[in-house]
């Protein structure tokens, strides 16, 4: 059957490149000390419930402040601070990704140098944010149970680009047709041996692995402790 | 709490406007009397799913043919084909979401003309394939319970875009925070007293509903009936 469907390869348009002002935004932020996260997934694959949960156990040792990147509301923003975690939103005006430079004036309007950890909330979207480097240091791709398993197949670059993958909402996988066997078996066939953490945002379950995996990375991109 | 939000306004890019390509090519579509459908959703909401099961009622009476872009793969042609709906698959190499010249080449390769009615099952995102005008008559968005009801905020103009939106999987509401009344709250406030229509592919529920609308409005487009 697959020989059978006729196939177009569609002209890609040339992205441009900014890699070398990204590579810029990472040695400034390592001059400062200060770790910088950048989380992607689709819309509602739970980003900000993971964020919520993930920061409220860092806090206890780490500074840790969230940009919330955001096409137009700012209802995640209001949403950290109202847990208690500094954060600004980023508003895209229709854009579909951040870029170095837009994480740049996020990081000075944040203030990153009084961070150990800023997490950015890229636009919820599979594809456009996996082309551009945000300058982060980590980049951290959350897919849920019921996007289904197929997703690393069908989104490659997002998880060729991904330090660690998040499976969330495993608390739902009883009412979807989705494997966990299959999606590592899919994300590490694009990316061999990535850290993969199966947790809920609602429950709470393999947040705190989650967390510790950070903490770990944090230290060990830190060669020292906390500011 | 809203009001101590620190809101930085990214500078937008300019993007190519295509609007009059579309409008050759919707001209064309009409006279060659093919109705022409954008459908458009997050990755993984189930656009591929409902089609399938759409178009399984709407063959009984009309010539219904589906283009399959993606990024990469040809997992969603190979399913249509597999169920006897004639398909191509339109590969972006990339690319966040198809434009008029790009859906032109694919309409020439399924060979337009033959059929009543074409899908175009678009990139998965709910940013980008908003802003391309693809030349189609209808658009047709998929929003998925698991996403949550909060969608239409953060997405504004994929809502203002779509001429329908279709409610996915909710089968599956009663493991979510999901309010069939929130969501339509929302979706009517980005765009009055556009129609939508709970479903579940994974059920049947709700797609003879949808099926049936399409089919009056390509009645209504056609002024006539099938080919």
């Amino acid at each position: 059957m697959r020989d059978q469907v006729r196939i177009l390869e569609v002209k890609k348009t040339i992205l441009e490149d900014n890699d070398a002002d990204a590579a810029v935004l990472k040695e400034h932020l390592k001059e400062e000390g200060t770790f910088y996260i950048n989380v992607m997934s689709s819309p509602g694959a739970g980003k900000t419930s993971t964020l919520l949960k993930v920061t409220g156990i860092l806090q206890e040792d780490l500074k840790v402040g969230v940009m919330e990147a955001d096409i137009d509301s700012d209802v995640d923003a209001v949403t950290m601070e109202e847990h208690g975690i500094p954060s600004v939103q980023l508003h895209t005006c229709g854009m579909c990704h951040l870029d170095a430079d837009m994480s740049r004036q996020g990081l000075r309007l944040i203030g990153s140098q009084n961070f150990d950890v800023i997490f950015l909330e890229n636009v919820g979207n599979l594809v456009c944010p996996a082309e551009f480097d945000t300058g982060a240091h980590m980049n951290l791709v959350i897919l849920s149970v019921p996007e289904g398993d197929d997703k690393p197949l069908k989104y490659p670059l997002m998880f060729e680009k991904a330090d660690a993958v998040v499976i969330n909402k495993i608390d739902a996988a009883p009412a979807f047709d989705f494997s966990l066997d299959r999606v590592q078996k899919h994300i590490h066939a694009r990316h061999a041996g990535i850290p993969i953490f199966p947790v809920s945002a609602r429950t709470g379950e393999g947040i705190e692995a989650l967390a510790e995996f950070i903490f770990r990375e944090y230290i060990s991109y830190e060669g020292g402790c906390g500011k």
